[in-house]
């Protein structure tokens, strides 16, 4: 019989995360053992209140124009089920819309989390009597998830720092005889500090930006880097510093806590960047500027990395393939080749080894004072920013796709997510 | 005689104010009417402190290279000259300097203010018997120049800004179901909406974003505004604003003011954008990210405008050939033609109508409810972000030029600017 798929995106969404689901969609239509895509509406939580996208109803240009495309073109979510213990029903709900949709394959397409539920439903539908294949797609700008060499969507926000870095740090250059000496950009990563080791690319020569970069593995030392900073301007007349959101004292403290927390109980971020001029402001006098990148890193698809484009769509066509062979509670990864240019191919993980792991960035990737990356890093990062995939434009703006997103007919009574 | 060009670069730099610089050299080379191109080390300081760099030791490679290179290749600044009864002195050394140096001929590139010094120093060269040939070129991301239709540097800050807005906005749209609902972008206009204005670029339909846009034109209206994101929020689903740095309340007071003033005796502005985002969570206790662009928006040759590109190039083009024809207190233009499809051809200004004087958008530009931008807004803006002209890559990243800025020896004593 042939089974539909259902695929959902999850978390932040990413510049890339669109070629993923062209990757799925595109390799689920050229085969007739699979039944159609259909997507979550807002992720998971289309699922659970059975809006389910129908995909088969978007043209073939519309869905090639997902590979070029920010965002999450069937809505995302920041959702995370319960524990079996604390909340079956939403777990039964989602086995019984897979069973009224002959749905047989499950495509969660996000970062640790996500692949924790997928491995949660794989078993738990086996249990149930209504075993589901359920496959994990890799999507994470933290390039945090374990057993791949990256994560889709990391290395389209790698370039965009690295190239902003390196734009911002001319400017300030030029400006740095009589007016802004300091320029700090703020970036994304939480718990790793990968995203601001981006920007370490940028830096050419011992004297180019970035001077200073802050990584949450590193406990802030508020003394040596306001030495730093000034050391910095002294030597090479400004200071580009570029800092994760994540950025925190010793005991734990994030430089920066605008108080609020997420629906999975993480920290809301925002304003390390101000906080760190109010310091610099406070005791060297120098007139400085800052940016917080925020959503444009992650959304920004006119500078994603070729590489990245393709890397996510390759793992939505192989979570196609996994299927096809009845692979289950799996997720395709990328494999870095052992050849001395780079190359890479797709490889699998179980989802049990990829759930709940945070992949924290390698100490060798930082500079003893811990404030720049390593050759090492160097040598990890630079393929992964590689090659330019610029979007169509139309009257100097980029053609990105909204699709119809029209749904299935509703089979079920109405559900209530918690 | 044979005499040599000073130019300058002056004020906050653009991703194409080195296109100027590439049209005024590559020019003036071809010409065997003019001696040496001598760029000012950070702008008019450097005529003032003799140090000149010499842009003839710079390969023709390297000079072409400047087209496709943010920032300021040889330094710019914050420095306004005195009035003469203030400081005559300072007039009198770049006199001084220009007569050691063989230069008839004084190129300023920069905004309004760069404008009143070259029209002064005009007039000051011919009353103390040694007549410079003083050209402006226009250059400011603010576009708020009078006489030319826009300034080279808007159109691709303002392609930056509708591009961006475009991302996030759906990156945003993917999120709010179970997430962020409100993303606030804060661009640069500390006077003039101009830059906020292209973000209206992106809205294609009546429900994209940017929902709301803040011009400093606009009393801000804390009660309209947090309606009218409350009014987006349950139509769209979600909200998008950006605002201008300047925006401010009906008294004149900045919704943000860092506190520090420039050496213009311009309020140093930033944080408009959590300061909005304090306000709507404390009213709707939306979750919101905010985004701060500063520097990247004005340094984002990656994303450059094809059309202000070309601009920048050519007005300093046409600088060199005002040069050959004996013209003196004039600034190049861009002329808007009276075609149907947009074309555009340079045109001359005398400096004095130019000097101080700040163009605001006009009132037709925003909609009545001062929210938005019309369409009359829309067919200004379109054609100035028009096009794409992406820098060389090399491993993933922008090949910028650096150039070598060897100073040309000095012949005078020492002089310390005020």
């Amino acid at each position: 019989m042939v089974q539909n798929i259902f695929y959902a995106q999850s978390g932040g969404v990413t510049a890339v995360i669109n070629a993923t689901a062209c990757g799925v969609i595109e390799s689920a239509r050229k085969s007739k053992k699979l039944g159609k895509v259909l997507a979550g509406k807002n992720g998971i939580i289309g699922a659970l209140k059975e809006e389910l996208i129908d995909t088969s109803l978007e043209s073939k240009r519309d869905i090639a124009a997902l590979r070029h495309t920010p965002g999450g073109a069937f809505g995302s979510c920041r959702y995370k089920l319960e524990s079996l213990s604390e909340n079956k029903a939403e777990y039964q709900r989602l086995i019984d819309v897979f069973q009224a949709h002959d749905i047989g394959y499950f495509f969660y397409n996000g970062g640790g989390d996500s692949q924790d539920t997928a491995n949660k439903v794989s078993q738990l539908s086996l249990q149930m009597g209504h075993p589901i294949c359920c496959i994990g797609i890799p999507k994470t700008v933290d390039n945090d998830l374990p057993m791949t060499d990256t994560c889709p969507g990391f290395g389209s926000v790698a370039k965009y720092v690295a190239v902003s870095t390196m734009e911002a740090g001319l400017d300030v250059a030029s400006m740095a005889e009589s007016s802004t000496k300091i320029f700090v950009l703020e970036v994304m990563g939480r718990h790793a500090g990968w995203i601001a080791a981006a920007s370490g690319l940028a830096k050419d020569n011992p004297s180019a930006p970035p001077h200073i970069i802050l990584f949450p593995e590193v406990a802030f030392d508020k003394v040596k880097f306001l030495a730093r900073v000034k050391q910095t301007v002294n030597r090479v007349g400004y200071c580009v510093v570029v800092a994760s959101e994540g950025a925190q004292y010793a005991d734990g403290r994030f430089l920066a806590d605008a108080g609020a927390k997420d629906a999975f109980g993480h920290t809301q971020l925002g304003g390390v960047a101000p906080a760190l001029v109010e310091m610099i402001k406070g005791a060297h006098g120098y007139k400085c500027h800052w940016s917080v990148a925020d959503y444009l890193q992650r959304a920004a698809r006119h500078i994603a990395s070729a590489t990245d484009v393709a890397q996510a769509y390759a793992v939505g066509e192989a979570a196609v393939q996994f299927a096809l062979e009845g692979k289950n509670a799996v997720m395709p990864v990328i494999k870095r080749k052992k050849t001395k240019r780079y190359g890479w191919e797709v490889g699998e993980a179980p989802l049990h080894r990829v759930a709940n792991v945070e992949k924290k960035m390698p100490k060798s990737f930082i500079t003893k004072d811990g404030f720049g990356i390593t050759g090492k890093a160097r040598d990890y990062l630079e393929p992964l920013i590689s090659g330019e995939d610029y979007p169509p434009y139309k009257n100097g703006l980029p053609q990105y796709v909204r699709l119809k997103n029209k749904l299935v007919r509703k089979k079920l009574p109405t559900f209530v997510p918690s």
